[in-house]
């Protein structure tokens, strides 16, 4: 089954929207915390964060400008530090509620729990394994579509099991039980099929 | 267990590349397929793929200009083109190899299957159920550590299966089985929990 440029544009918005959001693949859901001038905690699901690089350890996410994610952007740049945390299959429905516009707190409407920690300024998610503390590094705008890609420094990491940590520094992501997004709300569970030593070129093919 | 911004910058080289690349979250495992100015074929993994937007239909990854993937680069200023192609459990390994420095093409290299379709002068992956043929829009230099977001619009999707695509232009992940990867080299099938409406405030807190 082909779909052409030409196809792609004479769709309904509705259906473009799910299929293109639907096509770069398994996505990791991620909840952005972060806080308000007025100190009002917020919390967003995000499926666009991106390992930049490890050294200075850096992660990007994509704002579009436009809709409830604005909040993130403006407290990002109101505290300077943000928080990233990993859904899991316990809290996956609160977790995607946090898209739709509050009057309060995400956390609240949502039932989901504020944890304050070390010297973090802004909120983490009490029911994620995976916590991961940001400061705000740069805001990069893409200007073929008003998007923005927004850069932060990885300042601090917490595990809640320590064993989701392996010798190694790999992540054990069965053990961390962390979900995946596609398109804009479908989510999925994932299972270790193969961990792989770096690749070298074989000599004789036999893969 | 917490680990600080310091801690981070005491880590040996590769154990911190482990685990800052592990802590995005799960991956999306995609091939990007290219083509020399000679005629040569490439293929390279990328763990980076992220949807930017749905009208125009974009999609970003990131290059890490130090490396083999400098040839993919390379080839899609030269042609305009480029695909990416999702990763199922068949050819895991020879999707991860492509990620080895291989004198000939990675197609040949790593036992993957070329497939030319419609006017696109580069190559598909014919084994992968789900294709994307794009062309270069952009390379959005991020100056913070010398990477670069590549930026691509959607001008063609195959699916082998039809299947795959669902009546509300979802796909069906369960079906594709793509593979997501953590870190540089652990990959996982992913299964579906649960696909919710569109997010909106409820009233009564029942989540």
């Amino acid at each position: 089954m082909i779909i052409s440029k030409k196809d792609i544009s004479s769709f309904d918005r509705i259906y473009r929207l799910k299929l293109i959001n639907s096509l770069s693949g398994l996505k990791p859901a991620n909840l952005i915390g972060s806080k308000s001038k007025d100190g009002i905690s917020n919390l967003a699901i995000f499926s666009s964060v991106v390992h930049l690089g490890s050294d200075p350890a850096l992660l990007g996410f994509i704002l579009r400008p436009r809709t409830v994610e604005r909040h993130t952007y403006q407290n990002i740049i109101d505290h300077d530090y943000y928080t990233i945390n990993h859904v899991h299959p316990s809290f996956v429905k609160q977790a995607h509620l946090t898209s739709a516009k509050w009057e309060k707190s995400e956390f609240e409407e949502c039932n989901l729990t504020e944890e304050y920690l070390a010297e973090f300024p802004v909120p983490f998610v009490a029911e994620s394994k995976i916590k991961i503390g940001l400061k705000f590094a740069e805001k990069v705008d893409l200007k073929i579509n008003d998007t923005a890609l927004i850069i932060g420094y990885i300042e601090f990491i917490k595990f809640t099991d320590p064993d989701i940590l392996l010798e190694d520094g790999d992540l054990d992501y069965d053990k961390a039980n962390s979900v995946a997004v596609s398109g804009l709300n479908t989510y999925h569970e994932a299972s270790e099929i193969l961990k792989i030593a770096y690749a070298r070129p074989i000599k004789d093919n036999s893969i």
